[in-house]
């Protein structure tokens, strides 16, 4: 198996990222290789600072540009040919013959990653337009949330194929039984939410393959009600980065007033508040997956740590391993596209 | 001024709402009337218990039919002619005449007070789609967010009123000197987030009477960025709850590790819990007002206790007195409506 990591991406590159693929090498038989890509200077300096240097299953890819992670993606892709990310899709693609990876993982600039991965990888055949599946820990468990920023204007069509490649990759990926799928909505009733809704709504529960729960409210995401709950790009997005943000927030309060009444009280509620962190920790689950690419694509967070990339590289492999991206085009050939866009 | 209540609505109707109503009769002058809509006998009742039962600031409007919280709106205020909410919004139509009240307060069905108020209420000249503003409690103070589902799809310009409405409900009845409006999308950069975003955005920076920061992202939310925060009501409507989801859930895993850590220190953290809980209350703010409608509606949670009906009747005639709608319409007129839609 080959796998490529853009070392160049994520708030913690390059360090984190390398430190996180050597680690990773634990994980790999004689056979694998591991594709560094970026900056061949550093890469070599700490393959040698860890006597790494004549490992036979490391290759690296010197590149000269970096996209950043707030540049627009479109045109960094067009200015930045030798970007770490260009060359991280080039290496998952058909193109790349002999050398093609089956998996390919990046911290960086996500809307890069999709646009590189909409030239290089392309699409499964019978998926329409690939989708972000991200698994974000709650109380009662992980649960996959699809698209959250790859498509930020689907059609009905697209959210049915998020809900069976979804269900797909929880099933098999994170071994959730016949995982439960909801479609994100704005009231538990059938004539609520928007018109993309009530007809995805329709082709859901038409698909006797999935074990479809109806509609899900925000409230219901921590709530335990699906597995796996689909919907638009745009309020994905949205879902995904507020939780983010309002769990800190929440944690930054409640350490402020504990401080604020009783500073021993701080001191004893802070190893809880590591253990709740460890608990619900989003690196466990290393990246997430762009759904119906044609190929294996990770997207890591762009917090990612050196665990988050070994985490990363471990789920790619056992993608790569449980043939999840076969079950997939079984899946979506089984339901005619309404129309075979072009992308 | 004259102020209707809908006692019938919310989880802890009628009790919590009567309570709440007659609370809220010392906030009163010898010349306002509070007007209960409801079941007649428990009204009365209620009344006579705590001896109120010859209070001359007090007007009963019996009613017989309750619109539950799951019913579809628009077949229920069909189906149900006498219901509360119908009643409450009749209330406050220009119909009513010498009977108009100026504010109207439900904590029930939020779709069938939205309807009913499209009816009823009507809208302020000028304004195209009202839009429910919500006011969140965050660690650096109330965010207002509009619109949380009154317009599930809504055009750019309908946006545009809603910064411009919600800004002045921000400054007038929130305090909120000059407050700093936000558009949510799913990225700082210009080129994101989807065609709605992107067009209201321009309109939005071309307006000079709006203090204008530019997008925020889902974790803004909580950041302190923005006093406004503008979306379209689809998201709006999934943030809110997904908020409240996630802050229960949160707390409920905290209290849950603290417990099995050591449970004389979830002693201790409760009280903590509760101090929290105080400071970031959604009762204190009441209800959230339907903007753009010719009239004052709030709509309060369906969890409202009687402590939020006061709170709200307290907000509805500030709300009048402030002369908030006279501002709504002065700030609409200045920017011409691209089309003046029927509803």
């Amino acid at each position: 198996m080959r796998i490529a990591i853009d070392v160049m991406g994520g708030d913690h590159s390059p360090d984190a990222i390398l430190a996180g693929s050597l680690d990773a090498l634990e994980l790999l038989s004689s056979d694998d290789r591991l594709v560094l890509i970026g900056d061949e200077t550093i890469i070599r300096e700490e393959m040698a600072e860890r006597r790494l240097q004549d490992e036979p299953r490391v290759e690296v890819v010197g590149t000269s540009q970096v996209i950043e992670m707030a540049e627009p993606p479109v045109n960094a892709l067009r200015e930045k040919p030798d970007s770490s990310i260009t060359r991280m899709a080039e290496a998952g693609g058909k193109r790349a013959g002999d050398k093609r990876c089956d998996v390919v993982i990046s911290a960086g600039n996500t809307g890069a990653c999709v646009a590189a991965a909409g030239k290089y990888l392309r699409r499964l055949p019978g998926v329409n337009r690939p989708g972000i599946a991200v698994t974000m820990p709650t109380f009662f468990g992980p649960v996959v949330i699809c698209d959250v920023g790859a498509n930020p204007e689907p059609r009905p069509h697209h959210l049915h194929q998020y809900a069976q490649m979804s269900a797909i990759y929880a099933q098999k990926l994170i071994e959730l039984d016949t995982p439960r799928v909801a479609l994100m909505s704005i009231g538990g009733e059938e004539g609520k939410g928007n018109a993309l809704v009530r007809e995805t709504h329709k082709l859901l529960k038409d698909d006797t393959s999935l074990n479809y729960v109806g509609y899900a409210e925000g409230r219901d995401i921590f709530d335990g009600k699906a597995d796996v709950i689909v919907t638009e790009g745009f309020t994905g997005n949205v879902v995904l980065k507020l939780a983010e943000g309002l769990a800190a927030g929440l944690f930054r309060t409640i350490a402020h007033e504990i401080f604020e009444e009783d500073p021993d009280l701080a001191m004893k509620f802070e190893p809880i508040v590591k253990k709740i962190y460890k608990k619900h920790d989003y690196h466990e689950y290393g990246g997430a997956p762009l759904l119906g690419a044609n190929g294996i694509m990770l997207i890591c967070h762009g917090s990612s740590e050196a665990r988050t990339i070994t985490a990363a590289i471990r789920a790619g492999m056992k993608y790569a391993k449980l043939g999840i991206n076969d079950a997939i085009v079984d899946a979506v050939s089984a339901n005619e596209p309404a129309s075979e866009e072009v992308a």
